[in-house]
């Protein structure tokens, strides 16, 4: 199936294929429907988690917070332990699984925070003729972990990670517009060119997802990234933590169009 | 003193005179720093107050949760026990005094939300030469509680709450495209026109603030208000909630200008 082929595919329509076993990033799935980043913890460490989303809005916009236990909510008509293509659980800070189903580690108590993902503008960057590397490269988008601190919360602390797109230097004011138009999902760049001031070493050698090539006249752009929660689990060892596996997204109920201002 | 030597008293100048015992309304006091709604509760009811606020994200967009006992926090180089101009204290949902210094009410395990106001987005109206009739005619604005219900969360539950500004039939579009460039202070109006289909039977007798006049070929325009946690408090009923006056906000540290987008 190519990739025009993903990208038509209702929200309903692809995570039935992750529910049946596909497992591949979700960049360029599902034209117009949002996608989000997952943490899930449990309900005694709820609290610092919204918390540190809501103190570090950039990097964790909250699109939505489920009830203790609860597999479905108003932004997904479904099932949070399966419907993704990839999770990641965390045990005490440490990786232990990457399951595609999460059901056999599901508690009454897990309190799931759905997180804006910033593939959901990709497709208003491609429409304003932005082009959009990993996409036509095919592969995962590359994220980094960065020396910029997230602001702490409670039991909760670690470093901003950003998600990094090469764009022309002549469309960089573009992707700059286009992006800033969606602040649920990440909005404007953080940050646009030398990765050494965000304390990357090497561009080509991603902590997350897969290298991608720049093109002649590209510059680095920097988006902050729902992955964020994920450094924080790490750093601050909570004694459990589902996540998804990092480019391989929930494709939400919800249209882009809801989140675009003004 | 008149309206406009209110209007370019920097924060931290007007935050003086309402340490100092002035009690009035903020609306066109310190042209371009953000103003916000204060919702203290006890910490065992933080988290019930702070998903109710991400799960209303039109009502109550919250700039910052100050930490358990903390009277500053990055928007607020003051004292948040007294730096306001008016308050309103509510033991078990009652309005039970209504001080203009919370010091004697105040204890340790209580958390703060600075919830954004729509007075930050009135700079940007007049700017654009968009009429605000409440400023013009020299009264609080009026609020509303409707017959929309929030999302509830945990114990917290209630009405949104709504302020209204007239405008001009012919400035409508200007209002919506201007206000909706600020959604952390509400951004664009929750509804244009009809009072009675938000289950308002009359315009001119407010639940809060003031009455104001409409001009011939004004239209009502409602903007979700952060009064509405002190609407959820009176029905929930939690032990104890310190807010704002309504109307007499918090003038903050932080500029209007970080919220604009894109």
């Amino acid at each position: 199936m190519t990739e025009s082929e993903f990208s038509h595919l209702s929200a309903v329509q692809a995570r039935k294929r992750f529910r049946d076993g596909l497992a591949v990033p979700t960049s360029g799935w599902s034209a117009g429907w949002t996608q989000a980043n997952l943490i899930t913890v449990p309900s005694n460490l709820a609290y610092d988690m919204l918390l540190f989303a809501q103190r570090n809005p950039k990097p964790c916009p909250v699109l939505d917070v489920m009830d203790a236990g609860a597999i479905s909510g108003p932004l997904l008509d479904g099932d949070i332990r399966t419907d993704l293509p990839g999770y990641r659980v965390f045990v005490d800070g440490e990786l232990v699984a990457e399951p595609s189903d999460v059901s056999d580690w599901w508690r009454d108590d897990l309190v799931s925070l759905l997180i804006g993902c910033s593939f959901t503008f990709e497709q208003a960057m491609l429409a304003e003729g932005v082009p959009v590397r990993h996409l036509e490269q095919g592969v995962n988008v590359p994220m980094f972990r960065t020396s910029r601190r997230c602001r702490s919360a409670g039991v909760m602390s670690g470093p901003i990670v950003v998600s990094m797109r090469p764009v022309p230097a002549d469309r960089v004011a573009d992707a700059v517009r286009v992006t800033s138009r969606y602040p649920s999902v990440h909005g404007a760049p953080v940050h646009v060119g030398d990765p050494g001031s965000l304390g990357i070493t090497d561009l080509h050698r991603p902590d997350y997802g897969d290298a991608v090539r720049l093109e002649p006249g590209d510059i680095p752009l920097f988006w902050a990234c729902g992955v964020t929660p994920q450094a924080a689990v790490v750093e601050s060892r909570p004694s459990l933590a589902i996540t998804h596996a990092p480019g391989y997204m929930l494709i939400t109920d919800a249209k882009n169009s809801t989140y675009q201002v003004p």
